[in-house]
């Protein structure tokens, strides 16, 4: 029988319109290819979000290795500045263009042909597992949440779990990714006393107090862990909107987004972000009132096995040996992790979210070549 | 001869929409007034402002007293929080309400009235001058400063000068003003490089930049000196506008105000601003471009006769012996010290530029009565 090719699989999932929330027809045509490989297909919708959980073998096996990734894509922005039809799949080269090229369609179509091929050709002592969701764009809360939700409630499990997000900067196979940094963002908004410029005794100034408090907050909080760069904190916006110089505004607002590594927690860091915030209101009686969110806590999945099996099988592909890195941003990976131990492995992500966002054809095929030797090892 | 009523001038006054650059019948009116009381009046328009010179006595005479103030007055501003016209010189008990009512067309009618009773009574032996402007609430470039250009191209010259304005924070006789404080503004535009929070490395954090500069540029820039309160500088705005928590933002500004005395040169606190800011930017890469604008250097009247003078006839109408004080904002004054000593005095102006602006009557008479014996008591 014939090898499933990840490329014209990619170039049929970027011809589906899925931008977050649409399902776009990507989750119904993987649901049918899958349910043609011999794969158990449930649709886990929730809410605005569809999300499609496959399984090839029986339920609850000893040993099933899953994967993780999602069909839903980013909106395609400056339509205007594309030179390709963002949803055209069109080639040139060895580029294949659209949005989700990188992030993450290509990586979804690598590991259900890896799958597909791995289960017909030599059938697994145990269970192989995609877990494909709709919602990693958005507010991730009705997507990979749903369907680990819905596995521990029918059964259903993964031993070890691959998210197949792009985690190479710059060439194939460069990284791996064993953890994430936490991510967490503080809004702080400052309401002082109005009053005239000249007169600074009878006002009190929130511009001040805000800035006070930032300078006391550091842009490296740490020096780093044995997985883990630095936690870094960074302002990423101070607003005021007071056009009047012989005015002191009444109120002000600053926000920081702080990323952080296993030496910290999101409760240890926002009992730290309000005590801060309490000294300068108490030094300077403006009000601070402080809003947080902790969109995801620090995890890492140490190395071992799992990283060791990965490390192989990208070496082996590619020549490379992936370095093993917790930077970046937040992933699915979060959720996984409370559920099994997780690394996320992929191609090259440079063009992800940008307009003109495309794939080398190239790294499809060897990320499938990766992935099926993956499945090939974990079950020998 | 009935004598001049300053209270029925200050209604006249007001019931002129004289609103900055409008003349509005308010130097028309004093031009007339005066005209008939002796005074030699000349038009000095500039631009779009009108200004009124009004001289009795010899040109460049020894021994010469001249008032300065304004006839114009700010917008009405939110004219439905208004409970009267603002432009009626509507009387309830001892209140006359209107724009203007006390910045300053009780003034101007106080020293009018003041100057012509008095060289009708008792003829100097030299001049009595009014300069009068109708742009002291705008720009300013057109008001006093053509005033005065127009003097001295043509040999006038005042020996002593009064400025109007109101100076009393509280109870009439508390204050007059024998300087003022310098005032400037600096922009600081910081650009930097856009990135993403979880890779600060990438990125050169504007808003860092510009807190980083901030936190070196203190709120007390000295100690004050003989005559002058300390130095101030208040951060007026701060402004980013980044929604996106996830993105360092490429961009942000800004704005200092500083008032200072007579330690500082708009030049020298000129130099300390660019100085910080190229600091900062060599130290974090941002760019940071500096626009400084000086409104005006700081200046005093020593404590001498002119300010004796106003004390000793303020305490002999008032019972009150006024503080001799460089505090506030600017005035015409800063003009006028080029020219002659200049002290500042007039009534209480606790509702200037507010809603419901309002002066009281027996105020307005208590100023006449200053004024009048400072007259007297000056060319005795």
């Amino acid at each position: 029988m014939q090898q499933t090719d990840p490329v014209a699989l990619t170039a049929d999932l970027i011809r589906c319109p899925s931008v977050t929330p649409v399902e776009g027809g990507a989750l119904v045509l993987l649901e049918r290819l899958l349910s043609a490989g011999g794969f158990t297909c449930t649709r886990v919708d929730r809410g605005n979000t569809a999300n499609l959980y496959a399984r090839w073998g029986a339920r609850g096996a000893n040993r099933s290795f899953g994967f993780n990734g999602h069909t839903d894509v980013v909106p395609v922005g400056d339509l205007g500045a594309w030179t390709r039809d963002p949803f055209g799949a069109e080639v040139d080269g060895d580029w294949m263009y659209g949005r989700g090229a990188t992030d993450m369609k290509s990586g979804v179509a690598a590991f259900a042909a890896a799958a597909i091929d791995f289960v017909r050709e030599t059938p697994p002592d145990g269970a192989v597992i995609l877990a494909i969701t709709g919602d990693e764009e958005g507010d991730a809360t009705d997507g990979t949440v749903a369907l680990l939700d819905w596995m521990a409630a029918n059964g259903e499990r993964m031993t070890h779990c691959l998210v197949g997000e792009p985690t190479c900067p710059d060439t194939m196979g460069q990284m791996m990714k064993i953890g994430r940094r936490g991510s967490m963002t503080a809004w702080f908004t400052a309401q002082g006393v109005q009053g005239h410029s000249a007169y600074p005794d009878r006002a009190r100034n929130p511009m001040r107090a805000l800035t006070t408090l930032l300078s006391r907050l550091p842009d490296r909080i740490d020096a780093g862990t044995d997985h883990f760069d630095a936690s870094t904190l960074q302002i990423t916006t101070i607003d005021c909107g007071n056009p009047a110089n012989n005015v002191i505004p009444a109120k002000g607002s600053a926000t920081v987004n702080i990323r952080f590594n296993d030496s910290h927690s999101g409760a240890g860091l926002s009992d730290w972000l309000l005590s801060e915030a309490a000294k300068v209101q108490a030094e300077t009686g403006v009000t601070i009132a402080t809003r947080i969110q902790i969109s995801g806590e620090s995890f890492v999945t140490p190395p071992g096995d799992l990283s060791a099996l990965i490390s192989r099988a990208v070496q082996a592909e590619t020549g490379v040996t992936p370095e093993m890195s917790t930077t970046g941003g937040t992933s699915d990976a979060r959720f996984v992790k409370n559920h099994c131990p997780v690394v996320e492995f992929g191609l090259v992500g440079r063009t992800m979210h940008q307009v003109d966002e495309r794939v080398s054809i190239t790294q499809i095929r060897q990320l499938k070549s990766i992935y099926s030797r993956i499945l090939r090892d974990y079950f020998a």
